[in-house]
């Protein structure tokens, strides 16, 4: 069967442990081999993708691991003062992102704004 | 003609209100016979779903009889101490929110977060 | 190739300075002539559209003259005491932005919660 697609979206500084927590659930539930799971940051969100280890990178990194991707608009990263180099190696940056969000969804994608 | 899918995300407590006027009124404007709707509560959202029938739970079980279905994630009960027997009759628990938000979507459900 | 068909949905007044660049973000990166993006606005984000030239109007003009289309629920405007005429010039008053926003996805736009 073809995996299930969802692409999170994620806006707002606070909203990331909820976020993460959802896509933790969403893996332990229908399996991490049987999902493609993309995480799109951009506002204010983008802060988190800091090169400090804190307690969120971490969260996300084991997640990578498990293979959800994680995404940076670039034009968010300015808009806060973030050079590209200081986001985890393991987060990619997009030229904007709500460009991702409408091409993932055209794409068959589930849309879900945690 | 095919009815109108919508699934309905409700996380934080303070938007039920607002989403449950607009369950009504797409209710009201399309048409109760011509609609699908599914409403589903995760994070603080599922602490609404209590044995007490407040004002919410009344609008809610008005919605029900009109054909919207009321869902609640598993985790997010457990996450907030809440017994599955405590809540509404006429809610049904599902054992991962996300994992339903993306297969109504991949099975032609508009997605709307009120 | 198809254009890139958005819908993105306003509800909290506080979300249209970063909606509006979120949308102005998408045409600058995909190309006004690629995209069909459409702004539904409802709930109290619908205060916005008052008929004194804020620069929040000021905005959306701009983006109307891209292509932008605006959109205001009329439930919303009489839930806010809004009368139709007061809302500006390049907005359009559907009968209930859900089913707007349910009909679009059936039509394959994207859904964006800015």
């Amino acid at each position: 069967m073809e995996r299930l697609k969802v692409i999170f979206h994620v806006s707002d500084r606070s909203r990331w442990n909820y976020a993460l927590t959802s896509v933790t659930n969403f893996l332990l539930d229908a399996g991490a081999e049987n999902v493609e799971a993309e995480v799109l940051a951009n506002g204010p969100a983008v802060t988190a993708y800091t090169g400090e280890k804190t307690e969120l990178v971490a969260r996300m990194e084991d997640l990578n691991r498990s293979g959800v991707k994680f995404l940076a608009c670039r034009n968010a990263l300015r808009a806060h003062g973030i050079a590209e180099e200081a986001v985890p190696h393991f987060v990619t940056v997009v030229p904007a992102g709500i460009t991702v969000l409408a091409t993932r969804q055209r794409d068959g994608y589930a849309y879900i704004k945690p």
